[in-house]
C-alpha cells in the first residue's frame, strides 16, 4: 500500500441552507478543499461522495457522476457511496484505498447531505431506513429510540448519569459557538436545560432517559478532502503548497456488527467500534494515549461517552466520569469534538465522516484559533458510526514532521 | 498495484422474483459466488454491494451492512455503491482497487436490484432519478425517451436503420432463451416484430424510432462474485479449488462525460465508453482485437450498436451492419452478448456490472453448454453504461493459463 496525504480539506457552514441544492453543497466544499490543496494543473482522477440520502430525499441517484460534470472535472471516475450515517467515512476510505492501490494519484473525496428537506416525523422516517425492516422498523423502533434504551441499558450497568451526559452537551455546545462552520451557534446553560424548574420545558424529554439536548440536530452541509500518494507529494513538492504542515492518513479500520441490538450478546458493548479503532491503531502502529485529539460520532450524548471507553481512551465505566472531569475538554487528557461534534457541528449524515477529518486536519496543521486549538497535536483519530454501530470506521491522522 | 483474480462467480435468474426480498436476492447471489469460490475456513474481509435503488424503491439504506450480518460474515467491511446503471460495475471496481490495495485479501461483490416493485410509470420515474434535475427531467426527459433522440441522430450520422436495430433484439433474444438465468425466454420472430401488418401492434414503438422490444426489460436480479489477490491465490491453492480454470481481472478503466446530451459536442460521441474502453485495454495490453467474447450495455438496441464501435470492434458506421452480417452472433468475430444482455438476461440495475462479469467468467472457464460457449475464449470485455453515457466501466479479464 502507498502512504496517501490529504493535501486539501475544507467544508462549508452547517446548518439550514435553504438557498442551496445538495449539489451546489457538495460542489462548494468541493472547491474549498481543491482551493486548499493547490492542484495547480494536476487533474483530478477520481471523485468518491459520501451522502445517503440523494435518491430518497431529492429524488436524485448517481449524484457523484453529475458532481464531477458540475465541477468541470470530466472525465475524472465518479462514484457515489452509501453506508448510512457512515457514508462520509466510507467514501473516505474508498477514496483512500483507491490511491493507495496505486491506480489513482489525485482523489477528491465529498461528504454532503440536505437533510433540512425532511424534518419532524420525516427525518426520524429517513434515517429509520437503516433499520431492520422486518423486525425493527415495523414495531416502531427508530433511531432516537434504541439510543434511549441503549442509554438505560448503559446507565444500569455503567452508572453513566444525566449529569454526565449534560456535560457532553454544554461541552459541545460550547466548541460548536466558536466554530463558524457549526450548525448550532447557542450556548445552552447547566440550569436552562438539567437543574432548574424550567429545564424540562427548555430540554424534553425525547426518548427517555434521552433529552432533546442530547441529539444532533438536522442539518444541511458538505465537506472534502483532497488525496494523493505520499511519495508523490514528495516529489512534487515545489509545484503545490509546501507551506502547509502535511498530514497523512496514518491508519484505518472497519468493522460491521448485527444490525439488530437485541442479537447482540451485551447490546451495551459496541463491538465493532472497539475493532475499527484497533484496527486503525494496529496500522498506524499507535495506542490511545498517543492520540491528542479525536471527534467521536456523538449523534446521542451517550455515544460519545461510550466511545469514548470503547476506542481506550478510558476504561469502561469511566468515560461519563472523565467527561465531568473536564479530561474530554480543550486542555484535558484527550479533547473530543472541539469542533463541536455532531452535537453542534450538526449532522448532515454524508458530510460527517468526511467533516471529521477535515476538523482534525485543521487540528494537526495547528491553523485554528487558540480557542479551539489542541497545542502541538500530532495525532487524531475519528470515528463515524453507521447505523446503530453496525458499520464503524475509524481514522488515525498524523502529522509528518518536514 | 496487486494483480486480482476472481476466484468465485454466481447469480439468481433474472426476471419477476415476488417471493424475495432485496436482501434474500443478494444474500442468494452471494452464496452462491462464495460457494464457488470454495473459500474454506477463509474469512471474507470486506463486502462491496452495487445497488442503486434500496433507499427509494425498498426505503432501505446501509443495505450492505445489513448483508454482512445475514450472511454471518460479520465483522467484514461492508459498503453500498450507487453510481445508477453502472452500480455493478462500480461495486466491482472499487473491490478490485481494494483488493489491489493490499488492505483487503478476500472481498465479496454483489450486485442487485429488485425494480418489480416499480413498474410502468413508476419505473420510467425511478430511473429518471439519474437525469439532470434542473434541465432535463422537469422538461420530460426520460431515459427512453433520450435513447429515441440519440438513435435518430445515430441513424442520420451513421446510417444505423430499424433493420439493423431489430437484428440485435432478435440476437439478444434468441440467445437469452437459452440461458437458464435470463429474464426473456421468449424467442421472437422477424416477421412478428418487424415485417409483417402485426408488427406494430406485438412491437409498438416507444420512444421513436425505438419500438418496445428495442428496450430491456424491468427485471429483479442479483449476482456475486468474490475477488482475491493472484498472488495469494497461487500460494494457497491447495485450500482453494484448483480445478477451476483461473480469471483474472487484467484491466479496468472508467470516465465520465456531461450529464446532459446536449452539452456534449457531438450528442452521438460517447466518449466515456472509448476513453472507459482505452483505459482498460491500456492496462491489459491487449488491442479490441484481442477480444473473443464481450458483454456490452444494450439497455436499448442501439447501445449495442454504438457501444461495438466506440470500443473499437468495428469502424463508426459499421457496428449495425456487423450485427446484419452475424459477426457479432455466437461464431462470429466478436459474439456480443451471447448471455441475451441486458435486452434479455434483464437489466436489475444494481445488478448488471456484476451479471456481466460472472458472464464473462462463465465463458472464460469454458464451462458453458455449446449452445452457448465461445470456443477457446481467453479475454473477454465487459461494458458498463451508466446515465446515458455520463458514467461508464469496463473491465477486461482475461483466462490466465496453469
Amino acid at each position: 500500500m502507498r502512504d496517501v496525504a490529504i493535501i486539501g480539506a475544507g467544508m462549508i457552514p452547517f446548518g439550514r441552507r435553504d438557498e442551496d441544492s445538495l449539489m451546489d453543497m457538495l460542489a462548494y466544499a468541493s472547491l474549498k478543499a481543491l482551493d486548499d490543496a493547490g492542484l495547480g494543473d494536476k487533474s483530478v482522477d477520481a471523485v468518491y461522495v459520501g451522502n445517503m440520502g440523494g435518491g430518497i430525499i431529492q429524488h436524485q441517484t448517481a449524484i457523484a457522476s453529475s458532481l464531477v460534470d458540475r465541477l468541470s472535472l470530466l472525465p475524472a471516475a465518479a462514484e457515489t457511496i452509501e453506508n448510512g450515517p457512515a457514508s462520509g467515512g466510507s467514501a473516505v476510505k474508498n477514496g483512500l484505498l483507491a490511491v493507495a492501490s496505486g491506480y489513482y494519484d489525485y482523489v477528491l473525496v465529498v461528504g454532503g447531505e440536505k437533510m433540512r428537506e425532511v424534518t419532524g416525523w420525516r427525518a426520524t422516517d429517513f434515517v429509520a431506513t437503516m433499520t431492520h425492516p422486518g423486525a425493527e422498523y415495523p414495531y416502531g423502533i427508530t433511531l432516537p429510540g434504541m439510543a434511549g434504551m441503549f442509554t438505560r441499558l448503559y446507565m444500569e450497568k455503567y452508572g453513566v448519569t444525566r449529569e454526565h451526559l449534560v456535560t457532553v452537551t454544554l461541552k459541545n455546545q460550547e466548541m460548536g459557538a466558536l466554530n463558524p462552520y457549526a450548525h448550532v451557534e447557542m450556548v445552552l446553560s447547566r440550569e436552562g436545560i438539567f437543574d432548574s424548574p424550567h429545564s424540562i420545558v427548555n430540554n424534553p424529554p425525547m426518548a427517555d432517559p434521552l433529552h432533546l439536548y442530547d441529539a444532533c440536530p438536522v442539518s444541511d452541509g458538505a465537506a472534502a478532502i483532497v488525496l494523493c500518494p505520499l511519495d508523490m507529494l514528495k516529489a512534487e513538492k515545489k509545484s503545490l503548497d509546501a507551506s502547509k504542515p502535511l498530514v497523512v492518513i496514518a491508519g484505518f479500520g472497519q468493522a460491521t456488527d448485527t444490525q439488530t441490538l437485541q442479537e447482540r450478546e451485551d447490546p451495551t458493548d459496541l463491538k465493532a467500534v472497539t475493532l475499527a479503532a484497533q484496527k486503525a491503531f494496529e496500522m498506524a502502529k499507535l495506542k490511545p494515549g498517543d492520540i491528542h485529539v479525536a471527534e467521536l460520532h456523538d449523534a446521542f450524548t451517550i455515544l460519545e461517552i461510550a466511545e469514548s471507553e470503547h476506542v481506550g481512551f478510558f476504561k469502561k465505566g469511566e468515560g461519563g466520569k472523565a467527561a465531568m472531569a473536564g479530561k474530554t475538554r480543550l486542555g484535558g487528557q484527550i479533547p473530543i469534538n472541539v469542533s463541536g461534534g455532531l452535537k453542534a457541528r450538526g449532522h448532515p449524515v454524508g458530510a460527517t465522516g468526511v467533516a471529521q477529518v477535515v476538523d482534525i486536519v485543521f487540528q494537526l496543521r495547528h491553523e485554528l484559533p487558540k480557542t479551539r486549538q489542541v497545542k502541538n497535536a500530532m495525532n487524531g483519530l475519528t470515528v463515524n458510526f453507521g447505523g446503530f454501530g453496525n458499520n464503524v470506521l475509524a481514522f488515525v491522522l498524523r502529522r509528518v514532521q518536514q
